[in-house]
């Protein structure tokens, strides 16, 4: 079970996160690649930091929108989602190619992943515009009860998927994560976080709110490094998946 | 002798130039990347109709300044100068990578360009990011009296050199192009511009405004297509070129 | 019966439109204000070339997608549109100040236009901002059906309306327009605009393509200048409206 | 004396600075007018903040880069820096309207700044806009030996001035900053800063790095907030100066 986390979210003069503190803990860095964060120089330094700490390297791509950080649907034909789908990729390969680092996976960010996730045919536009950029190239998406038709589709694509699931949010009966705007949607309790991380890494699953068990294989967990409680959490997880051998 | 002509400048709603009109013609096309001009979708067209006329794909990295063009000098660190132009070509080749096309060079764009003439070490950092990033991929700057230096220095650096000179353009006795600002700085005469094309494909070189020799080893000559004029000087070299035997 | 046009909507080394040839034949230029397209120094040519030709002088907002000119839906809280609103209307008149003159109006541009005519929340926020600048701007809105409300509603909020129609667009039995999607939603021949911009203009409404009589009270019609059938179509409605005394 | 400050400069999601905390304690904030930093609601609710603090409210207009956060010179025509400077400042008078406030004073920012204190022609331009936007909207420069001049010029140009200093830098002998690249450029001591503010204050210049003693009588003295030392350092120059009935 590996840890993912979104970073470079910086730009220009502004600061975003802790990067350096979160880095050591987790097993893969989701790199803004300059369209809802980030600019070429701090993706360079991102991709220089995960390389000195062994962490793999995914691109985190949005759509254009770096006042609303990406996080409000704008309608793109599937030409334009492909072409910002490369772009974002290729730019953040680019950076890594000068270090001698590879690209290891895609992560579509805010309110591009919530969209195909809506959109079956937004879903098959993203997974084609990985497939056709480097065919050992994954994708990450969260993990819900479609969990299976989702890898027959991107197996019928050609692209890798990465499952990732989330340790601090519930996810309700029907293993959508509970809305952020309902009580009870996000953790807070340490003992709870780790224990849903846990859940997912030796039970290849959670139980819902109402206490329903979720078949949900997830292979990632998606983590935040951004306040001292996230960092705490960060490695209270890291800690109790060693002890647990995952 | 081949032809080069920027292109893939328009941005969103907004056209400019005749890309298809010139596509014909040329032999490379330096293809802006987001940062003067040209978006993900224009970069994606752009790629595709140079592939249907097997033009040779460059990348055309500038300033980031859409609203100036990429014409306006902007202080950088030699840091960023690295990450701005690895995140510009690897976007590109990201766009191209899924046409199954490779990018085969880079002409960095307007006040870059002439800044990295004037400023030795911002040239040397240049050199470098297309060097770290792919070592087979080229470098296309102006051709100056001090072509020798540069081609030792790209040598040293492990970057190939492509030197562009220009069949409208007057040159001066040190090798300079003579500045816009001048009378006799451009060249409108069809006639003229085919002689000075002929001159450079077959005799290596071009005779300055007072008439003395200027031994100018050109591989590319830099076109444009923007109007119609414009458009009948490209036909008219790779005319005059094609009976050269050039 | 005033004819308004979009204008300013050049964008650095861009080009769009022909506003030279356009603005001496219309009454209200709506100018772009850099969210989706111009530039300071285009909104200043675009201002002193009105106020040469005696136009009034309107401020064209949108939401901030320069690249995709405004016509996609992004989504807002109130106060983001409260304050993208007077931004935008306050960096025009800033540049009016300058030479003298007012902004006499706001026309929402694009797909902020769009929404705020089938969001009445969204509508209600747009009047109060232009309410909240200045009491005397007005607002310029599509007619629809609805005119009476809008009307009562712009009253209540303190705002003056200005209801704009088009002659080349047809309109169904609900009074919007027809879809561009349809067939018969633009008008192209030069007798159907005149004679659609005449009846506006003497009768207060329009027929549907049904054949049913709108009541549509406009006082504006909004033409197009920025190609030659668009710019005689202009022409031929202000001699058409001149003729008929309007 | 008044203490001025530079706010507003948070940009979408992005923090900088801790506005609320160093409002309480200054007389002018200088707000980001979206061109190095802020947007449209950040403007908003830093206008809000500063009316509920009674503190007047100026523009702090800049070069149109928000990734070098307008640090960088950008050559410009006159005409775009007149254009420019009306843009920002009309934008964020815009937004002071619909809270029925009104624009104090104008500072520009950064790189901008510096420009114009170097090139007599583009502080005449800088002048020349203030003045054509309002006429008793003043300008703030930061005051030189040549402060005579420079008050001379702005008179004639019809702009009122309002000379800054700042109470945490050294002068050099010809009365500018000493560079910050300078050992001893910056004042960290809070007894040097306040005794600086003080002599501003009181006795209307300060010593420079040498002893030399400098005539400037400065209006208002530039502090800073953005950090725990910055904000002490303001509490105790508004206590000394209160204690001093300054």
């Amino acid at each position: 079970m590996k840890l993912n986390c979104d970073l470079g979210e910086s730009y220009g003069a502004w600061t975003m996160g802790q990067d350096e503190l979160v880095m050591p803990w987790i097993d893969m860095a989701n790199v803004a690649c300059g369209f809802h964060a980030s600019d070429p120089l701090i993706m360079h330094k991102t991709v220089a930091m995960a390389l000195e700490h062994g962490v793999e390297i995914g691109a985190h791509p949005s759509y254009h929108d770096l006042v609303g950080f990406g996080r409000r649907s704008i309608a793109h034909t599937p030409e334009e989602i492909t072409a910002l789908m490369l772009y974002q990729i290729g730019a953040l390969e680019g950076i890594c190619r000068a270090e001698g680092a590879r690209l290891a996976y895609v992560k579509p960010h805010g309110a591009l992943n919530n969209d195909m996730m809506k959109d079956p045919s937004l879903l098959r536009t993203v997974m084609a515009s990985v497939a056709n950029y480097r065919s050992d190239l994954a994708l990450m998406i969260p993990i819900t009860l479609d969990h299976s038709a989702h890898r027959a589709l991107a197996c019928q694509i050609g692209v890798p998927l990465i499952f990732e699931a989330f340790a601090d949010r519930a996810y309700d009966d029907s293993g959508q994560l509970v809305p952020r705007t309902q009580s009870g949607a996000v953790h807070h309790d340490p003992a709870t976080i780790v224990a849903q991380a846990l859940s997912f890494a030796t039970n290849g699953g959670v139980r819902s709110v109402s206490g329903q068990w979720l078949d949900l294989p997830a292979e990632s967990l998606c983590v935040h490094g951004d306040n001292e409680h996230a960092l705490a959490a960060v490695k209270a997880i890291r800690d109790a998946l060693q002890s647990a051998g995952q």
